[in-house]
């Protein structure tokens, strides 16, 4: 384990502020430089890792702004990790330790698209652990303890007291007005102007992708997915009778455009299906310009791009919160999110911006009815509410901690060569083992100590990556999921022998 | 109009006693017996039409039971609109003026199974009169003011307040196992005893029929409805590709099932989608000996018989509760319900028993995620009060007393040789005009001025029943809709000059 260079866990690029953020007031401008100035210096060592921070106040005058200003620029550089906040002692340099571990190389699947076969038994796995005994890494969901329930609940009790009316009637199947200006305020961090009139909300992002899937193809059609990709996509393919096309994609930088350049000039692809933004289960970004291409190419090959967006908001650095669907000027960008992973997984909401196929998607959804007004309404009031943002950013932070944690002790306990991930947030680790480990021995050997983790093989719908795993740092975090964490290390040490 | 003898608002058959209370204690049978000789006495003449009933305590003494029993026998000749209750004054002999019109003839659809294709306008007009100055004759919904929709908010915001654990997780995607078990012993009014483990609760009863259609067919394939059927099943199956049979169903009787036997002799159907009780558009009802024969023939053809149970608890007469399902040995039945109509249309959940395809409709279902739990529970609370099955009481009373008016009114205005429905309860009638009329006009009369009825072009995908409109009573009913209705009869009578 060695420590990175501080410019590694900056964020990359010189342009960091949020899109909702770029037209917005002189204000927001002034906090960001001084954020890049302290940025800068303690890149440069003028501020050193562990060092406590200026005071708010002192920097205020320092730098002739309002208090409000640095408390802006301090929470941005919080969300890039730069600096920590420590109860009753103000603000630190980051003193943590980065661990430095080889990347996971690249797929290379076959060039043809395949009619989609799911891991049902792997799957089924997964799927049992709520609720048991099991030390789970299969979760990228936040657990409870992150999320803040407590705002959830008076907000549904209080929605349902005033809305009660609602129940009364249909729902409207795209969702209610409110909710869909509420989304469309929300998207403004998406980097999205959209109309509320073409917004539809649907019961879950699966949902979302599902009703666009519907609306761009007939059964046998051919869609493009990242690979690895997540393994619901493939279950939902294969219900609706698609066939997949694998394209190569980057553990850091995400679908290889030029890989799809090739697919799109030589077959006939219906749809892309991307995550752009911390993809599962890779947890790679695309870089915003390469978003910008995508958005380009959907339109030059006049291809419907899904988007996902699920994770967006999990991702430290702002300027990748930027979705595709913000250079999309012909409609061929299919915005899909959803709350799961950041408000509340129980509520079961998402939304989908269909573009051109807007009408298409509403006509599928009008024949599945609408969700429960009263739930669209409380998440409208939530996501306007002061403290979403500050929830947000607990959020991130949370997950950033759990990812070095988990890398630490992934570079601790595995054999040598083992590749993993860096993701810029979210709760997931893409492991590479060296060749010639059994990983379903692993796994099975991690199973019979009660310890859940997914094998590659679930995440690609031929039998691919085979000596690959992906640890969900998701679910509650308890003193033994460490060591179990260490144990998994242990185990395939073993077996590398 | 003429009055119609006592014995044509009775119940048709002998053996009356709800399936749930069959197999329950002696009190049950007594309570029937008393019912029974009472009803026998209103048939006979011995209590007159528009008599007071004898008090509950005096018939008590006279028969030699408890009171609470006679309470039961009165509340069951209430169902069977015998008597009626009066505030402050007691039971009496129902003297409403029944109206007699010869009902719609039965369709004969073409023989080949055929590509749906959907009336997209008129469809898009029905969805287009929420929040509108419209007055609708489209809704088969009863109206909040018939709901006990403050039963429903309090019971909601306990159950948020009680259950708020429930949103912190991801759901069941099979629904949370406390709404399955409410679910199973809800169904025993249906005639049922289903394992809750076999339960899956959907997003709505659409949600459920499509899941079944989904698990039993593939794309091309041809499914038999009813003709006429509801629209939203049509719109279904040209979303999910399929190919529609329609069979000949009867206005009383529903789906002939010799027109059906016929069919699986000679053509390759996948499944039966049929809706026993109260059918959409028709109102027909499936006798109890045909609902025995229809899952015979569904385990004779293994082919599935998707049925919707969604009006059963609308029916007036206890035995038409009773499911095809409740006859079902083999697992060819898939039971699909909702409390849309009947509790509160914005709760949006529903539920499915999928036989021998519940693993299929699962794996659907787990692609597609869960429900929020916390309405799950709150429905299974709701399903379980001493309340709800009073507050179905008041709904089926509202019913039976809206189409009594509507098809008094109907007599009254419409052109001579007009023929109408006579449903059993729910909120639909369905009207056949003289040959010659003009229906399309006769609905954009209407229309322009402000009132809103289904043709009866959109229940078929062949332009079939040009001369019949679908009147729908759910909607809030004002001082104005009488008139309206009256009004839509002398639009038709100018164009039947």
């Amino acid at each position: 384990m060695r420590s990175l260079s501080p410019s590694a866990v900056a964020p990359a690029s010189p342009s960091l502020s949020p899109p909702a953020v770029e037209s917005s007031s002189e204000a927001g401008a002034l906090y960001l430089r001084i954020a890049h100035t302290l940025a800068e210096a303690i890149r440069r060592g003028g501020l050193t890792r562990g060092q406590r921070m200026p005071s708010v106040r002192e920097t205020a005058r320092q730098q002739g702004v309002a208090i409000s200003t640095v408390v802006q620029a301090y929470h941005w550089l919080e969300d890039a990790r730069l600096i920590v906040a420590r109860p009753r002692s103000g603000f630190f340099v980051a003193a943590r330790t980065v661990t430095q571990l080889p990347e996971p190389t690249v797929a290379r699947p076959t060039r043809r698209a395949h009619a989609v076969c799911v891991d049902v038994l792997g799957r089924r796995l997964l799927g049992q652990v709520q609720g048991s005994d099991m030390l789970s890494f299969s979760s990228g969901t936040p657990d409870p303890g992150l999320l803040d329930m407590e705002r959830v609940r008076r907000t549904l009790v209080r929605t349902v007291q005033r809305q009660r009316a609602q129940l009364c009637h249909y729902p409207d199947p795209n969702g209610h007005v409110e909710a869909r200006r509420a989304l469309a305020r929300y998207a403004l961090h998406l980097g999205c102007s959209l109309d509320p009139e073409k917004i539809t909300v649907t019961s879950g992002c699966m949902d979302a992708i599902s009703l666009c899937l519907r609306a761009v193809t007939r059964p046998g059609d051919v869609v493009a997915i990242e690979s690895p990709t997540h393994y619901s996509f493939l279950e939902l393919l294969q219900s609706l009778h698609l066939r997949a096309l694998e394209i190569p994609t980057h553990p850091r930088h995400g679908l290889s455009l030029d890989a799809l350049q090739l697919a799109l000039d030589t077959q006939d692809i219906r749809a892309v299906l991307v995550v752009p933004t911390l993809s599962n289960p890779l947890g790679s970004c695309m870089p915003v310009a390469e978003r910008r291409r995508l958005a380009q190419m959907a339109s030059q090959h006049q291809v419907a791009v899904i988007e996902d967006a699920v994770y967006n908001e999990l991702v430290l650095n702002d300027e990748l919160r930027r979705t595709v669907k913000s250079f999309d000027s012909s409609g061929h960008v299919m915005l899909c999110d959803s709350f799961t992973k950041t408000v509340a997984p129980g509520l079961r909401l998402g939304w989908v911006e269909a573009g051109r196929w807007t009408e298409d998607v509403r006509r599928l959804k009008n024949v599945q009815g609408g969700q429960t007004a009263v739930l669209e309404l409380a998440m409208a009031d939530l996501l306007g509410q002061a403290g979403h943002q500050a929830a947000m950013r607990k959020l991130r932070n949370a997950a950033a901690t759990r990812l070095d944690e988990a890398r630490g002790l992934i570079a601790d306990s595995f054999p040598p060569r083992t590749r993993v991930s860096d993701p810029p947030g979210g709760f997931l680790l893409w492991l590479e083992l060296p060749r010639g480990l059994d990983v379903q021995a692993l796994q099975q050997a991690a199973q019979s100590e009660r310890i859940l983790v997914a094998p590659g093989t679930l995440f690609s719908s031929h039998a691919r990556f085979k000596s690959c795993l992906r640890i969900g740092l998701g679910a509650e975090w308890s003193e033994r999921h460490p060591q179990a964490l260490r144990r998994v290390g242990e185990l395939a040490c073993r077996l590398f022998v």
